[in-house]
């Protein structure tokens, strides 16, 4: 009893380390390469519904006091502190069996994914609470009446129940966008490695960077947790096909409405394209994609290359390639050995599951090359090469061998390769190696209802890929069918996961004070030219972040527009172009009247039109959105620019921050000649000319 | 037995109208006036499972024939055909009770639900078959291995199962998304009005206008539908939470990946806000928006309001206003009565159900003031209020009455309506009455994520509004929790339901043959000025549709750049911004080296440099987007422009169609300056100035 007390690994939950008083059920954890007991779980007694509880309340309440950005930029402050102990990880994980490869993918790469979520967070998202989606929607004739759609936070926990194979990025792929979303996470991981987790978000929370309550941490069994969910909640699991079952029949997933996601394992496949040759860059380059994933983590990633589909002609040669890199560069060992290139698999429970699919396979018709399923040294399993004659032999694109373990099966043609790939019932990743750009369309176009993510290699990318197995921040992963049939990551993608898209119907001026954006019809602080030569009222360029306000709006004159400032501005810039210049053939064309003024002609004017010279605030122009050019303007019209501030982005890290300005710029009818957005940088307080005169 | 085959409706399955020819289990629908058998329906004997290979196979390969602007094209065609025959639609369904305003709703919602699909199919969506998501993502340091992500159409069929209370409307607007994503719909309408929805695809399959496989029905039970679905399938289910709960349950749901969504009935709220009083506009807005939810389609919405929640000294004012409007404006009848302006419910086994909950209701502390449960005129319900002492009474938050029934309960503040609203555990929609913005604001940010839909109603767009009920195919519908979890419609959203994401990685090549869409990076076919003066290469201008490739590019010399230009354009415009025209000023901004030139003169410098002036195929630049100014330029620097051609969309109605052009222009050492898109709207065949000299 005495070594249970001494390793076991404590929970944090309602904001305190907690472990059981007098466990009853308690599950043991072995060292992977040397079999010894270095952890004990158990969560006998504890209060997993408060925790629920904790969650939703005082996480959510000092997660909703932070601003998008406000968050994101805690999570870059994490990663760096994270990544200044990340040797402490480094040590606790290769008890795992992880080798400073595997932990360069699990620990760097959960690091990794927090840089990217923070910068992304605060480049893509607005510094406040709400996230827009889409543009208004006109629902009215007279736009009294609109439509939009707002993201705001789930109300609930969001509880992550992890894998194994990844103690830390596992944790942290999720993590990140739950926290930038505003929504506390519970995380549960998978027991064989759970210590690892745990010493993660011992970092977490003596780093003092996280609000109270956005992490807490089930170590050992999640028990009744789902009882405790509803329709405020969110589940993300990752593991197997099985669990992801038997959690979606909770009825508080089927009935109670807690929102279900799983990314389970799944046949990923790799396909040598019809157009490589063994003498061109991509077998190499394929060769080299199989071997790395039959290695890195000894082939226990959800993504791995479990399929191998070549061209029928190239079976031999490819296990030969295949085996002989694997013979010359796998050195299996304990992790703390440096000459090992290739940990044991987590546990012998999974040595003894993976042994078992390897012989289901070959009894489906598999021809060992290397490896085999007769291996008994602890938890290590030595990469296993496998042949088939019959590419349809059903084991193969069912049984997943989740370890070093590859089965190499042939295809006649494109149509027919693809067939193959497409048995894996809906699969996380396939890689395509091939140089014809338009064979790879050919994949993607057919493959991609089957996929979350397509991987496509030649000579090109050979160098630079990140990798056939390697999830990334910035893009989705998951996949339809067999892999689970969720979503995550995905950048900004996966941060919506944890809120609720909602439509707004109402006037501009309810949208207006809902979004945080202005909209085109809500009230507005109008100043005219007049009134800034009057000294009556303030120009809103004169105004820095802390005393603009949406909805502050300057509206110039009318300008009128000569035929010879066109053909002077036609000169000068070298447009020449024969609707500006040519009268005839102006008059020719569907959409002009006679000649007309450039576009490019009009901005600039309204830019002269709106903007305030004297130094000020506003530091630049650093873009322009969404012009489009509506009534074309000829020669003899006048016009003029409304210009109102639409969206106001304070930095977390800058003395300035972004405004958007609304541009509408109207023709002597009132019709609408051009509409767009200016974006400008504008300081917090007015500093750089604080003192210089107007 | 005669009646019985006179009546049977047919299924619509693999091509053809069929019938079981000895069917033993038959289902007897009445009218909902008069009570006579008006159709059975039986699906014995029927093959379903062909029915779904049918839609797989022949259904599949006959919608990827067609672009998505094509299949967009043919929406409005089937809408201008129903629309011609809708009379005919509006005497069969006022056999299940509707009224005219009813059929307005139903069937005049539906058509309009065709139309809005087919403008926004051809005016936000590529015309192809892959929709990209999102921009690009750069993933290696040299460029050359990037990723995005692309919506591809799922493999199988679209399973709608829907609800009896719309028969047309809810057929379309499942089926308008469906098939422009390119999914054939297998449609199985509920049984009380599925006769409803047998005349309406009659009309479809008769106008000639949809390509074969693309729609099928099922008229009676679905029996063993679901056994024969799987990870390429689609199920979008309208009705009971029960039976949602039940379909989640099938295995091929929880296990092999069938994709289902739901939209179930939800105890939507109206909230009067805490600013209105007895005598302001939007008291009177309040009441007709519940009256109007009560009465139409005699509240057998899922979207119709089932809790009123007032502030607590308003409860009796808005119970006697609504009463009163009540007693004074409807006459329950035959809607084939012109006098009738509510008709019955669609079933007296209906008219029981929502008795029994009217006396749940009662027993839950209901005083009822108007209606009540005891009501046997067939199968009319007379309009029902029920106002509550104990706003917290459990069967206003859970017993649905699915009929003219509302509840009122009191709130003592906005929070305590905000707590009660939340008590609906999810609901698809609720209005919030409210004059002040920022109480708006409130009520959106705190029940967004409880919520499908929020509609803001007050004296400027009560009359203008669409309504509390109306599902907007603009907008998103469904709801969170007990309103089923799943989301509809929102325009292209609801397409991409239909689609799998796929995040795709690879070189520059990959990504513009998959997407369709030139990547930087991939390779050109690039033109100089010298080029086009020598006569050895045409300018991409000259190139109409037919001939125009993506990758065409034209690269422009260096332009030089001289202070004296920078300070006539600021002239010129009135552009006189400092950071142009001072050089003391532009040296202190944080972003600028000294003065430099104006945005706008670069944007239309480089038009100058890439414009082919004389009349051709270009017919007009229609916008800018994406403009990003990246590295200032200063006097006696130089730049250039490389324009290439990076997306062409031909319009399926038009002698033109959009081409998008990357747009990037350098400075003399290389460096990004500016980068966006130039939109130019570009002939099919050069015809208008086909004759025109050079």
């Amino acid at each position: 009893m005495s070594t249970i007390i001494d390793t076991l690994v404590p929970s944090y939950l309602s904001g305190a380390w907690v472990s059981p008083e007098n466990p009853t059920r308690v599950t043991e954890v072995a060292d992977s390469s040397t079999g010894e007991i270095v952890a004990t779980v158990s969560t006998d007694g504890l209060d997993l519904a408060g925790a629920i509880d904790y969650a939703r309340d005082t996480g959510q309440r000092n997660l909703r006091e932070l601003t998008i950005h406000e968050r994101a930029l805690k999570l870059k402050e994490l990663a760096t502190y994270l990544g200044e102990h990340k040797d402490e990880l480094y040590e606790i994980a290769s008890r795992a069996g992880a080798t400073r490869r595997d932990n360069g993918i699990d620990i760097d790469g959960g690091i990794t994914t927090l840089f990217v979520y923070s910068s992304k967070g605060r480049r893509e998202l607005p510094n406040g609470h709400v996230i827009i989606d889409g543009p208004t929607e006109v629902l009215s004739r007279d736009s009294s009446f609109l439509g939009t759609h707002i993201y705001t936070t789930l109300p609930g926990v969001a509880v992550q129940i992890n894998a194994f194979n990844f103690p830390v990025w596992g944790m942290l792929e999720k993590f990140a966008p739950s926290f930038i979303a505003g929504m506390p996470t519970l995380v549960k991981p998978a027991t064989p490695s759970g210590y690892v987790t745990a010493a993660c978000v011992r970092l977490m929370v003596e780093s003092g960077i996280l609000p109270e309550g956005s992490i807490q941490l089930i170590s050992g069994s999640a028990r009744d947790l789902l009882d405790h969910l509803d329709h405020r909640d969110h589940v993300a699991f990752t593991g197997s096909a099985g669990t992801a079952a038997t959690l979606r029949s909770h009825e508080n997933v089927l009935v109670n409405g807690v929102r279900f996601t799983a990314e389970a394992d799944s046949l990923n496949a790799a396909i040598l394209g019809a157009d490589v040759t063994e003498d061109s860059p991509e077998f190499d380059a394929y060769i080299k994609a199989v071997f790395s994933e039959m290695t890195a983590k000894a082939g226990q990633k959800c993504t791995a290359i479990r399929r191998a589909i070549v061209p029928a002609p190239l079976i031999d040669a490819v296990a030969t390639a295949l085996t002989e890199r694997l013979t010359t560069k796998v050195v299996p060992g304990d992790p703390r050995d440096p000459a090992a290139t290739m940990g044991p698999l987590v546990s012998v429970e999974q040595r003894d599951d993976v042994a078992a699919a390897v012989e289901k396979l070959i009894a489906a018709g598999g021809k060992v090359i290397t490896g085999g399923a007769d291996q008994l040294d602890g938890a290590f399993f030595a990469p296993t090469v496998l042949t088939f004659e019959n590419a349809d032999a059903d084991a193969v694109h069912d049984v997943e061998a989740f370890g070093p373990v590859v089965s190499i099966i042939g295809y006649s043609d494109t149509e027919d390769a693809i067939r193959l790939a497409a048995r894996g019932r809906g699969s996380l990743v396939a890689s395509v190696i091939t140089h014809d750009p338009e064979l790879a369309a050919t994949y993607a176009h057919s493959l991609g209802s089957f996929h979350g993510r397509l991987h496509f290699l030649d000579r090109d990318d050979a160098k630079t890929s990140t990798g056939h197995g390697s999830p990334l921040p910035h893009l989705v992963h998951g996949g339809p069918g067999r892999a689970g049939g969720g979503e995550e990551l995905g950048g900004i993608r996966g941060v919506k996961h944890y809120m609720q898209r909602t439509a707004i119907q109402g006037t501009p001026n309810h949208l207006t004070a809902i979004t945080g954006e202005w909209v085109r019809g809500a009230k507005v602080n109008k100043v005219t030219r007049a009134d800034v030569e009057a000294g009556t009222a303030e120009h809103p360029f004169r105004k820095d972040l802390a005393s603009l306000k949406i909805g502050d709006q300057f509206a110039s004159d009318l300008r009128h527009v000569s035929i010879e400032e066109i053909l002077e501005f036609a000169e000068k810039t070298g447009d020449t172009f024969y609707a500006h210049v040519d009268e005839e053939a102006a008059t020719a064309n569907p959409f002009f009247p006679r000649r007309v003024a450039h576009g490019y002609l009009l901005v600039s004017w309204a830019a002269g039109l709106f903007v305030e010279p004297a130094p000020g605030p506003v530091l630049a122009n650093y873009g322009l959105e969404n012009l489009r050019f509506i009534t074309p303007v000829t020669y003899d019209d006048s016009v003029r620019i409304e210009l109102t501030a639409k969206r106001i982005t304070p930095r977390v890290t800058d003395a300035y921050g972004e405004v958007c300005w609304d541009a509408q710029l109207f023709n002597q009818n009132d019709e609408l000649v051009a509409s767009y957005d200016v974006l400008t940088l504008v300081e917090k307080v007015n500093t750089t000319y604080a003192n210089w005169g107007r």
